[in-house]
């Protein structure tokens, strides 16, 4: 096999109460790398789609390559690729683009060098491409890409990540609103110290999420799917962020909030109708204030990475 | 009936890192209540034994009577009663001694009085006994000491408590140090921020501790007992904290912590034989600092309060 086209899913990280540990993969959408051996050494990007012009075509600076190159140092290979990116999400837009971009790279380098590493063992190659495109080598966008399904990542130091079972019906629903937020903003506006009473909040929700997905309680997980320590200070960012929560709690959402940095939100849903109608309501909530938006519904992609031809 | 004799079960709160949301019921030790119905209005309590002439005999000012007098105020009875009351562990312990009184006492009123209000509704007046005691209406030991079972608090604010399933063979060790620590004073020591970094950890844990247990992955519930938050200022009460932990931990421990507000330690195993060898541990290495113990080895009980007689 010398070239492979490969999708890697887009995540919502955070997921209301589990910030930097919680995320969950979408089926749609998600970006494509198609990769090609080419005979001589070192990385070539050919072409990048979908980026306004704004991903570095230098192999050293693109988070797609640099998981390519760290993978390939630790094979101890110098094989040659040319790289085709498609993106088909927005940059910055709290849907964990750049994780699905380093992932679909690294899947896609592992599969033709001929699977020398096992695809759990592909995560920490992606973390670096997180490091490259946000500043931080999280893992709460890349776990679930990789790995498909809502992931936990319980500790990073050592890595601990994890898979939890959600309810067969449930479904996401991803509104992106046409601005922009970039990661490292809001990042950085957030406080280094939360009050011990919100932590205990926060963990108290953690722990019912947790207990509500893996024993299908959809009223705990509704009941779970509040964040009192990073939405209060992210939502300023995004505008009318009250209302198009409340108009997709309104429509019978369990929960709704911010995706990663957002401005991209989301919400969960008992079956795909909700999830559909939910959509529908948060969409005209942002129109009523001038923001155009896109829509996303699916139920939580299981399966990560997917080799497409 | 005119008189009843209830054994309500000592408990392990925080349970390492669910600080004010995790606790557990354990076998033993607990304490006992003996009611009896007077033909006169008010409560009397004729008797306490096993606190050292400690707590009040005034029905206004002792946690049992408070809780019974807001429940008869709840049912809106005057029936009177004489109250015995047992202690069958010490003060300030951290195991949960107020809680079991003050549930055996709010679950033997409710038999007595033809159960007008479900076993879980008694949760809200075992609630401001801890008030009385503790100076805090919390709920991570008089939940698990009513309920049974490994409880989880989800939020105080509406109360909202459930029962995790555990797996059926976890074991639990708690020894008594012959200290005391106040628990005004443990809870006074805490800092009332923490680190947004420390608060994502001990996030992660929980996550990961809920999901071992409903799991039963022995391994990952090991790897997320620990607390990054609380332990660390709270073990400097206890003499050679740090030896009792590393004691269990070698003799295969899942994971040793704090019990409650301390000075009680507790450990959890993956099977009887293990909890008991522990415990030794534990004992012995708080012998060699010169400081005598308790030891209880059970199985998380499920039950929580029981008739006796």
């Amino acid at each position: 096999m010398d070239s492979i086209r490969v999708f890697a899913p887009a995540t919502v990280a955070n997921v209301a109460c589990g910030f930097d540990i919680f995320g969950f993969a979408v089926d749609a959408p998600g970006d494509e790398v198609i990769l090609r051996k080419k005979n001589t050494p070192g990385l070539q990007i050919t072409k990048i789609a979908g980026d306004g012009g704004r991903l570095p075509l230098d192999a050293n600076k693109n988070a797609v390559t640099v998981v390519m190159l760290k993978f390939l140092e630790q094979i101890g290979s110098d094989q040659g690729f040319e790289i085709e990116l498609t993106k088909n999400m927005p940059l910055g837009s709290g849907m964990g683009s750049s994780a699905a971009s380093a992932v679909a790279g690294v899947f896609a380098i592992n599969e033709l060098m001929g699977k020398p590493l096992a695809q759990r063992d592909l995560l920490r190659f992606a973390m670096e491409g997180e490091r490259i495109a946000c500043g931080a080598a999280h893992a709460d966008n890349v776990g679930p890409s990789l790995l498909g399904g809502f992931v936990v990542v319980r500790s990073y130091s050592p890595l601990d990540v994890f898979k939890i079972n959600t309810p067969a019906s449930l479904f996401a629903t991803l509104v992106h609103p046409d601005i922009e937020v970039n990661t490292k903003d809001a990042r950085y506006i957030l406080r280094n110290e939360v009050s011990l009473k919100n932590a205990i909040t926060q963990m108290g929700n953690v722990a019912g999420l947790i207990a509500g997905l893996l024993q299908s309680d959809f009223d705990l997980i509704s009941r779970s799917l509040v964040d009192v320590i990073i939405e209060p200070v992210r939502s300023i960012l995004i505008p009318e962020f009250d209302t198009v929560k409340h108009a997709a709690l309104d429509n019978g959402a369990l929960g709704c909030s911010i995706s990663g940095a957002g401005p991209s939100m989301f919400a969960l849903s008992r079956d795909m109708d909700t999830a559909h109608r939910v959509g529908a309501a948060m969409r005209t909530a942002f129109a009523g204030a001038g923001v155009s938006s896109h829509l996303y519904v699916s139920g939580i992609n299981q399966e990560g990475p997917r080799i497409l031809s």
